[in-house]
C-alpha cells in the first residue's frame, strides 16, 4: 500500500488539470491499464480528514469509531512512546499579561531551541501521584504526555481558551473519573506559571487535546499479517505503531524508503510506504512541487513492481489540493494491480480517467478488504 | 429475476474479455439498449458470498443478519424438508485407525451407492427423545437431520476437527440450552461408531455446521408478493422455500425451466428463474463452457419477453470467475428493464458497459426495491 500523502487535487485555474494530471507519470499509467481503479472516501462525503482519520481508514478501521485526539497525534509525532492508560495533551508557550490575560497563544513563535530549554525546566515532576514528561515540538508548540499508577482519564477540558483577552481556564473533568486527572494537571499548570514567571513571552502554557490511545484491535488480529510501516516522518510511523504494525528504520528521501522496502520485502506480508511531499506542497499551496513529487513517485514505480508484490494498492488518505492550500474533502484517487483485479477501461491515473474506473468511489475502509480479497486472503463469506 | 449463477467474471489473459463478453448475446445485449445496468455486491467489497448470502441478498433480505448454516444448507440441497425447530448438520463418512485417529477425512471418497447404504444402516434411530434423520448426499457426504418434541439447540460446536491425525471431538453445548441438544447428539455418534466398526474405510462419521432454519420474514408479508421459483437445483429451491416462494416443479435444462415460467406465468406476480450452469463451469475452471452457457441464456431471452414482464432483473448471486475456479468478490453485472427504468447509455451486457451503467455499483439488496418500484407496486415515503 503506498500512500501519498494528500494525492488527489482540483484543476489548475489556468490548465484544468489537476496536479495529478500535470504530472507526467507513464509508469502509474501504465499500471493504470492493467488495474482497476476509482475513488476513495476517507470519512464521508463532504467531511476533510486529519491525517489520523485518514491513514486509519486506509487502514481499515472506521474513522468515526476509532478516535486519535489532538494530544495523542502530537506524542506520536514526535517519536513519543504513547502507553495504555497514559494522557497526552498539545501544549501552547503563550503570553500572558500581568492581570493573567493572555496576549499572545504562541507566544510570539518563540524559536525551537528557546522552548526545549523551557520544556527542560517543565519536565519530569510529579504531582498527585502523576509524572509529567515535557517535551518540545517546534517554536511554541510543547506534548505534555501523563503517566502514573492511578487511574488517568483523558475526559478533561481544553485550558486553551482558544482566544487573547481572556484567563488560562483551569483543566475541568468532564466526568467524576477524570477528577484526579484534572487536579493534577492544574497543580502542574500552577507549577509552571511559577517556573515561567520571568521568562516571557513564554511565560504560560495552554493545553488542549487531552487524549489516551483508544483500544484498537491490531493488523494483525485482523487481518492476520504480517505488517510493517516505512515512513519518513514519526507522526505516520506512530499512527502505523498504533494499529499494530513494525516500523522499519529508514532514511527520509522516497529513494532510502524504496530501498528500505527493497530489504524487508522477503519478511513480510503487508507493507505500507508513505510519501509525505505531496502533502506538504498542496498544504503549502505549491502547485508545481506537488506535481514533482507526484513525478518522483512515478520513477519508482518500476522498483516496486519489479517485487511483484501479489496486490498493489497507490492511495492517499485525502486529497491535498495545491489551490486550497489544505486538505480537502474531495475523493481520492485508488488504484488496485493484482492477477484478480478485473481491470477497467482507465488509460492513465487521473482524477478524470478514475471518474470511470471499475471500483466506482468507495469508502477508504473497504481497500483493506478489497486487497486482502485480491490477495486471495479471505475466506468464502455463509454457506 | 432471472438469476445466472456465478454471472461476473475476470478477463482470460489471452483475450482481455471476460466470460460474458466473450459470449455471443445479441439478445441481451439489445436488451441492455433499453434498460438501466449496473453492478450489484452481494455482501461487501471484496466479500466472497456462499450461495446462501449470495441469494438472500438478490431477495432483499440483508446477509449479514440473516444467517443459513451449512448443515441446513446440505439438507434443503437434497431437497429434505427442515421445519423451524429442526437441527440440521453436515456430516462425513471418515476413516480413523485402531486408536480412534483420524486417517482420513471423507473415508476415500466412497460412492455413492456405498454411502447411501451406510445412511440406511444409521436412519431413524431416537436417543433422548430426538430422532435422527440420516441422508446420503454424494460420495462420503451426508446430512443429519434432528428433529424432536422437546427444544433443540443448534448452538453445539462441530466434532470435525478438520484435520487427520486426531480423535473425532465430541459435540460441546455452546449455551445451556443446547446440552440436551449435546447429549443425544454424542450418544448417536457413539452408537454410529459402533455400527460402522467393520465398515472401513467408512468406519466412523464427523459432524459440522449444526443450525436451525432462522427466523426470516416471507416475501409475501414484505413485498405483498406471490412469489414462485423455478430452479433446476434442490438448494436454490430449498433457499426459495426459506423465503416464502412458492417452488414449482419443473425439469433439469433451462429449456423446461422456461416452459415452466411460461406456463406459470399468469398465475403469479414474482418468478425467480434460476440457472446454475454459468456457476458450475466457472467452478470448474472452464471459460468456454461458462461462455457457452451464457450464449444458451441469451438464445431464451425472446421468449421471457414475449411474456411482457413489467420488470424483468437480469442478475447473479455473485461472480464465479472461469480463471479463478471459483466465488468471488467482484461485483456482478445487473441489467432492469421495465417501461420506466430511465435507459442508461450501455450498448451491451458486459462488465465493461455496466461500469457505465445508470445503476451504479448497488448492494445487491437494493435490487428487489428497485423491482418493485419500477413495477409500481410502492407507495411513497412520508408525507
Amino acid at each position: 500500500m503506498l500512500v501519498i500523502d494528500g494525492l488527489g487535487g482540483v484543476p489548475h485555474s489556468d490548465s484544468g488539470r489537476t496536479e495529478l494530471e500535470t504530472a507526467d507519470t507513464p509508469n502509474m499509467d501504465a499500471l493504470a491499464r492493467k488495474s482497476i481503479c476509482g475513488f476513495s472516501v476517507p470519512v464521508l462525503p463532504g467531511i476533510t480528514p486529519g491525517s489520523a482519520p485518514g491513514h486509519l481508514s486506509l487502514f481499515g478501521y472506521d474513522p468515526l469509531s476509532y478516535l486519535i485526539g489532538r494530544g495523542v497525534l502530537e506524542a506520536v509525532g514526535i517519536d513519543m512512546e504513547v502507553c495504555h492508560g497514559d494522557v497526552a495533551a498539545r501544549g501552547n508557550f503563550c503570553t500572558v499579561d500581568k492581570h493573567g490575560l493572555i496576549t499572545d497563544r504562541r507566544a510570539g513563535r518563540i524559536d525551537s531551541q528557546q522552548a526545549a530549554d523551557l520544556c527542560r525546566l517543565l519536565d519530569g515532576q510529579t504531582f498527585e501521584g502523576v509524572e509529567f514528561v515535557v517535551r518540545p515540538v517546534r517554536e511554541h508548540r510543547l506534548v505534555v504526555l501523563m503517566r502514573s499508577s492511578i487511574s488517568l482519564s483523558d475526559q478533561v477540558k481544553d485550558t486553551d481558551p482558544q482566544q487573547t483577552g481572556v484567563a488560562p481556564l483551569s483543566a475541568v473533568a468532564d466526568c467524576p473519573q477524570a477528577e484526579k486527572t484534572s487536579v493534577a494537571i492544574n497543580r502542574f499548570i500552577e507549577k509552571a506559571s511559577g517556573v515561567l514567571a520571568d521568562k516571557t513571552p513564554a511565560n504560560m502554557i495552554l493545553l488542549r487535546g487531552f487524549s489516551s490511545i483508544p483500544s484498537i484491535p491490531s493488523m494483525q488480529s485482523i487481518y492476520q499479517l504480517n505488517p510493517v510501516a516505512i515512513a519518513a516522518y514519526p507522526m505516520y510511523r506512530g499512527l502505523a505503531r498504533l494499529v499494530g504494525m513494525e516500523v522499519l528504520p529508514t532514511g527520509l528521501s522516497l529513494g532510502e524508503e524504496i530501498t528500505t522496502l527493497e530489504n524487508a520485502f522477503g519478511g513480510h506480508d503487508f507493507f505500507f510506504l508513505h510519501v509525505k511531499g505531496a502533502d506538504s506542497a498542496g498544504e503549502d499551496a505549491d502547485f508545481e512541487r506537488k506535481v514533482s513529487v507526484i513525478e518522483e513517485v512515478d520513477r519508482f514505480i518500476p522498483r516496486i513492481l519489479a517485487l511483484k508484490p501479489d496486490v498493489l494498492v497507490i492511495a492517499g488518505d485525502h486529497s491535498t489540493p495545491a489551490v486550497i492550500g489544505g486538505h480537502s474533502w474531495h475523493p481520492v484517487p485508488l488504484l488496485l494491480h493484482s492477477s484478480y483485479c478485473r481491470p477497467d477501461n482507465t488509460l492513465s491515473f487521473s482524477e478524470t480517467s478514475c471518474l470511470s474506473g471499475g471500483l466506482g468511489t468507495i469508502p477508504a475502509t473497504s481497500i483493506m478488504p478489497l486487497a486482502m480479497a485480491n490477495a486471495q486472503k479471505l475466506g468464502k463469506y455463509g454457506a
